[in-house]
This record gives C-alpha cells, structure tokens and sequence, in this order.
C-alpha cells in the first residue's frame, strides 16, 4: 500500500463526515431560506470548514504523491471542484464514497454492488441536484422551481428523462444541473437495463455451464484414465522382460 | 414446508379475492364521485373488511414465524402498507401475487415467466397508479388530473416516460405516485429490453452452443475409446503371460 | 405445407397491395380534408373493397383451418380489426407483412434481419399512429393536432418517448393510438438496445469463441491419436502372438 | 490499399481541418446574428471553400472508384450532402471521422472505443443539432429557440428524451433536425445500456471463461500424455522384438 492510499484509506470516514455536515450546512438555507441569521452563520462556517478539510485532503495527496503531474492530471475534477465555487454542489459526490465504503461491508456478489450503487447514487443525486437547482432558480424571473419541494420533484421527472415540462430550470447553473441529473438518467438506465440482462443471459445460459462443467470433468476423468494406462503399459514393459528373463 | 410457508398456501386465493374486492371497492368512488350513498357504503365497509383480512394475515404469519424480529424486519413494507393509510392504494400489490399464480400455470420458460409477469404487473401499476393519483388530486386547486380517463392517460404517459406535461400531479401524494410509476417504468423499459437482449444472445451463442455439445459427445466418444483401449491392453498381458507360460 | 399455409402464401402478396392500397385511400382525406368529393368517393371505394379483402381471408382461412375454435381464439386481433371500424387503422399492420417478405429476401444474419424489421415497422408505425391520430383529433374542441405534418411530428416525440408536450392526443381514440406508439417506443428502444448489446457481447466473447474452437479440434486430433494407438496395441498384440508361434 | 483508400487516407485530416473551419464559419453568424458584416463575409467565403473542398473530395473518389455506380449508390448521402444546400449541417459529421482518427491512437479495447466514439459523437450532435435548430428556428413567429444557448438546451432535452417541452421546433426544418436528436438518442441509450450489459456479462461469465481455459490446457496435456503412451508403446514393440530376437 502506497503512502498516497493509506492516506485516503485513513481520512475516508472523516471526509465522508465532512461530506455530510457539508450537506447539512449546505441543504438548512436551501430548505428554508428565512432561516435564523444565527443558523446561517453556523452553515457558512460548516462550508468553509468542509471546503478546507477538503483542498487539505487535496494538498496532502499531491505532496503524497510519486509523479505529480500525473496526479494533477487525473485528479483535475477534484481539483476543480474546490477551485470553482460554481462547482460547489459536486463536493457532495464525497458522499459517493459513502456508498462504496457501505457496499464494501455488505453484499459480495457483483451484481449486489451494482444494486447498491445505483440505489445510493441515485438517491443522492436527486437530493443534489434538487438543493442545487433550487439555489440557481429561486427567485430568478420567470422560474418554475421555487421551493425544495418542487425541486425534488423535477429532479425526479428529470432523471427518469420523464420531463413534464411542469417545472424546468431557466438559469444557466440550473441547465447544467439538468445536463448532469439528464446523464445519471441515461446511465441509470443503462446500468438497470444491464444488470437484469447479464441475470437473465446467465440463467440462460446456465445449461451450457453444466455441460461445460460436465465436459471439464470428463476430460479430467479421461485424464486419470490414460495415466492409469501407461502405468499398464509400463507394468506389461516390465513384467514382458521379467517373464522373458527366466525364459 | 414450514407453518408459515403452509399458511401463505393456504390463504393465497382468498386474498387474492379479498384484493380484487379492495380493487373495485376502492375504483368505485374514485370512478364515479356522485356514486349512490348507499353503494359508497358498501365500498367503505368492503375496504374495512378487507383491511382486516390483510391485518389478520399479517398478525397470523408474525405468530406463526419462528424469528419474529426477523420477519418484522423482512415484511416492514406488509405493516407499513396496513398501519399507514396513505399507502392504502399499495394493497393493490397483493393482486401481483395473482400473476405469479396465473404464471405457474402458465408459460415454463424463464423468458415466458417475465413476459407474463411484466405485463400483468404493468397493467396492474397503471390501474392503480391511475385511481390513487385521481383519488389525490381531484378538487385540489392547479390539479389537471379531474377523472380516472386523465389519471389513465397520466399513468400511460409517465410509465413509458413519454410525460408530455398535458396532465401532471401537484399534490404530495399524486407526486408519490407519480415516482413509483417513474421507477416503474424505468424497471419495464429494463425488463423489455433484457428479456430481447438476452433472447438475442442465446441465439446468436446457438452456434457455439452447437459446437459445445459436440464436444462434449466427442469426450464422451474418446472416454469410451480408451476404455476399450484398456480393456485390450489389458487382455494383451494376460495373453502375453498365457502365451508365455507353456513356453 | 397445409392448406392455411398455401392459401397464406398465395395471398400474401395481394393483400400487401390490399393494404397499400387502404393506406393511400385512407390516407388521402386526412392529409387534404378539402379534397375534390369525386377523390373522396374513389378513397371510400377503395376502403370498402379493401376491407371485404380482408374478411375474406380471414373467412377463407377459418374455413380451411383444422381446428375453428383454436383458430379464431389465436386470430382474435385480426377478427377485431375487421369487425370494429375503430380499429380500422390496425389493417395496416398487414403491411409489416411486407418487411417480413422484403426481409426474407435480403439479409440473412438474425441481427440484420432484426435490423430491418426494426426499420421498416418504426417508419410504418409512425405514419399510421400519425394518420390516425390526425383523423381523430382534427376538429375536435382543444385539439393540439391539426393536421398530417403536426401528427408526424407528434408520433415522432412519442417513439422516442421524447414528449415535448407541445402536441397531445384530448380524444379517448387519439390516447389509444398514442399508448400503442408509447408501447412501440419501449419495444424500439429495446430491439435497439438489444442488437447492440448482442453484438457487444459476440465481439468480447469471441476470443473464448476461438479457444472452444481450439479446444473442439484438438479433442478431435487426440480421438484421431488414440485411434492410431489402439491400431498400434492391435498389430502389437498380433505380432507378439506371431513372434511367439515360432519360438 | 486500392487508390481510393490511399486517397481517403491522404485527405483524412485536411477534410478535418476543413470541417472545423466549416463548423466554425457555421457557428459565427448563429451565435451572433449581429456580427459585423467583414466577419460574416470571411465566414461566408469559408462555408463555400470548404463545399468546395468537399465537392473535389467527392468527385475524386468517384473517378478513382472502379465501379463508379456502386460508388455512387453507396455514397448517396456524401452526394445529397453536397448537393442539397438544406442538408449542409450534415457536413460537420465529417468531424465524426476525427473522433475515429483520435480513437485509432488511444484505446485499444473495443469497449474503450465504444465510450470514446459515444463521448465524441453526442458532444457533436448536440453542438450540431443546437447550431441547425437555431438558424431554423430564430425569428420564426411562435418560436421558442432564439439563441445557440436555447438551442444547446433544447438538444440536451432531446437527446436524452427528457424532452421538457419549455423549448421545441415549430419550423420543418427544425423537426427534422429533432428528429435526427431523437433517433441519435435512442442509439445513445442503446450504445450506454449494451456496452454496460456486456461488460456485466463478461464479468460474470469470467468463471466459466476460465474453467474453459482450464479444459483446454487439460487436453494439451493429456494429448501430450497419449503421445507419450504412443511413444512407449513404439518402445514395448522393438524391444519386445529386440527382446525375442535373441531368444
């Protein structure tokens, strides 16, 4: 195990902690935007805390690091997401390791995993992109997307790609949260529809895999056969001189 | 056969009845508004009944079950759907149990088995997702869903994720409604395109299957081969000793 | 061959035409509803003829058929479609006959023929849904749908289940011809999707392709091996008795 | 390497280089319809150069062709690309070809392509698509696309079928342009759902993958052991005969 890896090994949980008080922090002035000036204050600390938890998380890995431009390079959307306040909402994909770190103590088979992955990512999604979208539209002339509520429910109709059209983003952060809840659709799908093919392929194809188990049995046994045979032909070799021999 | 597993046998037709009963008690005033006091009597005292009946079948399987914590746990949606009356339209799933029984005595193939519990299930899920977003909306102010003609065409459209926005729920529990047919229809369009999917590759596979079988009968025909192999290897000892003797 | 089958084929290519025949004349007053009367009488002609085609197959067929009830109950779409004049556009699917017959004559892979039939039933699907749906709503008070161009367009955002919402079936006729395109919309994006995945799963599969292969054939070599050597024991065992007859 | 592969290959990356210059000379005067007039004269100039470009390309290949017919009806789109100044948005799927060159020097894996060639080809559509829908759409009365932002909005909600309706085509033009969005939708959710579902399967079917391997290498080796047995057997006669000899 690399420094790099015990490292992120030993701050996962902290930072998934961090994660979730950067949720909460984040989501109290979105839900209820008459909120306490006192609670205020205490969410913008929890954000400013979280975020430097996050860029010192970010600092350490690069320090940790063997080849550093190669990290840079392949961690360039950690990057950027503590650099740009605009990508501020993506900090939440942190809690995505949530998910792997609970699906690491659960279910062993792959498509377990999947299951799971996709139930949590899911949801937290939604979630984002509901605080998200409702922070860019509330307010803002002529937006349908006014409360938490609603926001929930067009990230809903957004990433099932059902689209009423009841409720659509008019901002141009609002459309980018649309653009990333409209992709996860996509990939949601395509991760469903994949999951209950590979069950059924395999079921089907299950028949072939006992007769290929069958034949790998056989082909043992025929194995065992023929070493038995030349232990025979051997045996006769002998035995062929032996009685020739005395002869 | 455990006492649990006798007792579900046991009830299984009756509450599919008792939920065909739930069905049309719960359709009838949802259908037509302006019913008869005394049908709409009826039907309220039908739901009681059958409310009853799925509390009892509930109760008797908690008492039957030998680890009750685990059967709590395992049937937390069963006490969920009978506690709770904003789920009362989820009773309805008990008449998926009738799909599963129509199927054993149907189709054999695997394939069959999902072609025929998908559209029972479908069929099942637009009914009632239809009557409970009605039930929800009708009369709220901003509703567009007045009838079950509506709340039928509003299911249809969110359940292959057509939503053309025409028709569209703006209570909480129609929005409910409307995520379940949401999740339901991104599962349909998964199971339909599997089902193909797998049918493809099974047929597509045929050949190498073909080439498999063949194989393995050329194995089996080797195995026999060596065998005989054997069998005159070892006939040539015994003649070569018998021949050797009188020598 | 039966007699069915005969007259099936026998009539396979007269009823396409019957059908194209049905699709020009009923589509001819829909696209131009000020269309010249004498036009108006030649297209109702053609329909009534048209449809006495149709029920005398149907009848020829039920005449010629082994089992009648077993026959009609496997029919019942095709009695349904004669006998109700609203489910007069259904006559058309008689022209997914023609893809199947275009087909038969042209590619011979599962896939392309899946390819083609995907093709041919989709652009005919579209017409048809637009055809109809424009026959129904046209009119008819808060219609959306006016005429042939604002039909295509619909049936077109309602396969793909795009759904803007900018157009929408208000008729209980116009919902059911666009749950039948919602319905296809699921069945295309699924035949898709399959094709691809088949072909997907073919590609990375082949390398186990070409071991099985190897596998097959050196199996063959070793039976061919064996052979010989059982050859060799024998002239072995035949020597042995002819060296021995002169010692 | 016939002369039309050696020509096409020569012109790869020119053809490129002039369908950027073309996707840029497009794009300026969508973007800002307000541009100043020398602008929108270089931008002109370029759009005809690069048709030319095109054109010379076209006719090249069907000079150097040997059978020019089957060239020409297999290049029906290149020709109606060209010749209809109504499809000229479609020369930018020129630049799809620069996906394939960048493919060709990156992944190896088939599956690696797949997600580049998807990545590359829908970036493009939607640039595409938002481009065409804009110069069709602006100025129209009823339209609702009035600027490339809209228009990159309006493509996303097509093409992944979520299709809002806050934005649609009213124009002919534009239709066809969604139309294209939709279908390259469809194919998107294919290519995404297959490629998963085939990476679920061969993740699966890994075991039996390498219980083949294992039958495999146990018929070498017992095919190796036959040859051995063969080989003794070859011994056993000459010395039985060497043994004899002597006797």
């Amino acid at each position: 195990m690399s420094r790099v890896e015990r490292w992120e090994h030993a701050v996962e949980w902290p930072l998934v902690v961090a994660a979730f008080a950067f949720l909460t922090a984040y989501a109290i002035p979105i839900v209820d935007p008459e909120v306490d000036p006192a609670v205020r204050d205490v969410c913008t600390t929890v954000l400013t805390v979280t975020w430097i938890a996050f860029a010192l998380d970010y600092a350490v890995r690069l320090v940790l690091s063997d080849r550093r431009w190669a990290f840079v390079r392949s961690n360039v959307l950690d990057l950027a997401v503590i650099a740009l306040p605009v990508l501020r909402p993506l900090r939440l994909l942190r809690l995505i390791a949530l998910v792997a770190v609970l699906n690491r103590a659960g279910a062993n088979s792959l498509r377990g995993r999947v299951v799971t992955y996709v139930i949590g990512a899911t949801t937290l999604l939604v979630v984002c992109g509901a605080l998200a979208v409702t922070e860019a539209e509330r307010g803002h002339p002529g937006a349908t997307i006014e409360d938490v509520g609603d926001g929930l429910w067009w990230a809903a109709t957004t990433i099932t790609t059902v689209g009423y059209g009841d409720r659509y983003p008019v901002t141009t952060t609002g459309r980018f949260v649309a653009a990333a809840l409209m992709i996860s659709g996509i990939a949601l799908l395509g991760v469903v529809t994949a999951t209950l093919a590979s069950w059924l392929v395999e079921r089907v194809t299950e028949a072939g895999e006992q007769e290929r188990a069958a034949t790998h049995a056989q082909v043992s046994a025929l194995h065992d056969e023929v070493l038995l045979l030349r232990a025979e032909l051997a045996a006769l070799r002998t035995s062929g001189r032996t009685d020739d021999d005395p002869a």
